[in-house]
């Protein structure tokens, strides 16, 4: 790792961080006090019967009535936890209860972690579909691919209210932000980019496909055994056939094949990549190192050979965090009464993240401040009105 | 209805019930604020994977640091809502959202509402199982019987945390406290009463289980054919095997066979009984009409032929609520660290209710208000006892 510091660093111990964490992040609290006899009465017995009695008779009235219809389920199997991998759901708790409280902060929703004890899509997906009542939407999290394709597919088809995998399409959402963003500060074309995804799981597939939707048509997909192309007979269904719609001039071999000459280099793998074939990329790329907790090459070494860098962490500049997404996605969609969150959202969302970047703009400033709280409400508001079109 | 009116009431309209239920009872908050880039890395990434990290590698450490050790499910099907009957998932949320707002306030206990679209008991257990490292504890509610018992019995053996119907036991638990106070008023020996239970739901068998526990041996149990007799070949199994533990009198018939020399009612069916017939009881008995929202007969009614009245209603005196047990149970369960609820634990904090009456026990006082705040705590330290023991 570089000696180099360049980046202001948030020191924290692993103390602090496990005293934060002590009896969890969230509480569930009740918007008025049941401190009187007459708001027991009303919350309670006898009083609730009344709306019990008008939600059976109308139970589009369970909408206005309960919390549910703007209740977000971060849903998790703990299969694919951060870069982490299959931990497990007891594991995957604490992200989940992160969150529900960056829903609560930059969405202004309330939301519920549940994490399940079953690998099983078709045990996953049944169990949801019982939960239905208990919620609006839901965010799926941390569910590792190609489960989580199969998996996303059948909710949105089984159930009328917005679902969304977030490493896919949070992580998609944010990049094309991101990636607008960085074209913007080195005045280039973004359609003529040559594209490296390093990773071919929940956020590799869907950030291709964002990028494909965007209009950029040389990328270059790998996963674990290298390029995926479609002379390779190890790949599972979604990568076969992803391989048909990317890799143009047919590339074959690893990372090193991928990178020589290549414009941007997205990491969305957990794989790390040597300085060495960073340095084969064009000159004044683009590196978005966005594996979590460790990014593929460390920005310092990155920015050596790149215009411009981006990790996903919260300690150095240009963070990608779906943090600049979902909560407004969510938000959004519920705000319009959208049953579906459909590509037009999304691709809504990345415009309206990166224009509150606007004057801001910057090498080191291609996204805004996950903590700027303008960005929330500004992807609410094109998420709604995308849905609405 | 009797134009007495001897009781203070408390009027609320229905546009102020529904006014207070706009948008459900509770949120979702943050323990501490994302208000800083050094919280949102200790709360989410890159700080949170440490958590996860220790998590996967010692199960164990879930319980410090999540908030699921301590987070109890309230999970219903809708099928025995109040007295409202099987009104659904959708409808029977307001009352959930109301439990958990009474975990809060009384135990101090973060809580979610889950409503299950499935009323199948395979289905619904598997369900529960799923969703296991999301919560520490299960309250199941409103769920119809003979269904609650099998479903209740089967977590009790599955789940390595407390389970507890509270349609049963919760019911059961005041039940006694109030029997207790009710016999102390009347300077009864509670062990010879004879006692009607118009019901042979959850409620009605739990309420039986505890009397019988606690040494009462006339107890005529009915159901919605009359009186409960091993003579009758038309009862489920739980009622079948309830027979032949109460009745010893071998009585037959109805509710007006049952009552006729009785020294206590207890109601807990949402059938309305006559004044007449309350009228052939013992004088100066016991009348618990504890149907919700409406008791099998008018308080005001009942008062003219027995001593002491309790509803389960919040807007009389003497109000058989649940709430008196279920947060400081809870409570005390999981302070103990305890996998069961166990009958030593209940008795345990029926006991504890009575105990706080001390020296205010009155013919209209006894069992102490749902608002008293002594209540939780001091069952809570009685069910911790008892489970140490």
């Amino acid at each position: 790792m570089s000696e180099t510091v360049s980046t202001p660093r948030v020191v924290i111990d692993d103390e602090e961080i496990f005293a934060a964490h002590v009896g969890g992040k969230l509480s569930v609290e009740l918007k008025a006090p049941l401190d009187t006899q007459r708001a027991l009465s009303i919350a309670y017995t006898p009083g609730v019967a009344q709306v019990s009695r008008a939600i059976a008779a109308d139970h589009t009235l369970a909408a206005r009535y309960t919390w549910s219809n703007r209740l977000v389920a971060v849903i998790s199997d703990g299969t694919a936890v951060l870069g982490l991998g299959d931990i497990g759901p007891a594991a995957s708790l604490p992200v989940m209860e992160g969150k529900s409280a960056l829903f609560k902060t930059f969405g202004g929703l309330d939301s519920i972690p549940i994490v399940l004890d079953t690998k099983d899509p078709d045990e996953i997906v049944e169990t949801i579909i019982r939960l239905r009542p208990t919620f609006g939407a839901v965010n799926l999290e941390d569910i590792s691919a190609p489960r989580c394709f199969e998996i996303e597919r059948r909710l949105i088809e089984a159930l009328d209210c917005p679902v969304m995998h977030d490493d896919q399409h949070g992580t998609a959402i944010v990049v094309l932000a991101a990636l607008i963003g960085a074209t913007k500060v080195l005045d280039r074309d973004m359609h003529s980019l040559k594209v490296v995804m390093s990773g071919a799981g929940a956020a590799g597939v869907a950030c291709t496909n964002i990028l494909l939707a965007a209009g950029i048509t040389d990328i270059t997909v790998l996963d674990s055994q290298g390029i995926l192309h479609t002379g390779r007979d190890d790949m599972n269904s979604v990568k076969a056939e992803m391989a048909t719609r990317t890799n143009p001039r047919g590339l074959t071999g690893g990372i090193a094949e991928a990178l020589n000459g290549a414009d941007v280099f997205m990491g969305v793998s957990a794989g790390l990549v040597p300085e060495e074939l960073i340095a084969t990329m064009t000159p004044g790329g683009i590196v978005f190192a966005m594996s979590n907790p460790d990014p593929e090459i460390h920005p310092d070494a990155a920015r050596k050979h790149a215009a411009i860098v981006a990790t996903g962490r919260s300690d150095f500049p240009n963070q990608i965090n779906n943090v600049l997404a979902f909560p407004g996605v969510f938000r959004g969609a519920l705000d319009a009464g959208a049953r579906r969150i459909t590509e037009k959202m999304k691709v809504a969302a990345a415009e309206a993240i990166f224009s509150v970047v606007g004057d801001d703009l910057a090498a080191d400033h291609i996204v805004p401040s996950p903590l700027d709280p303008r960005v929330g409400p500004a992807v609410a508001a094109a998420v709604a009105a995308a849905s609405e079109a």
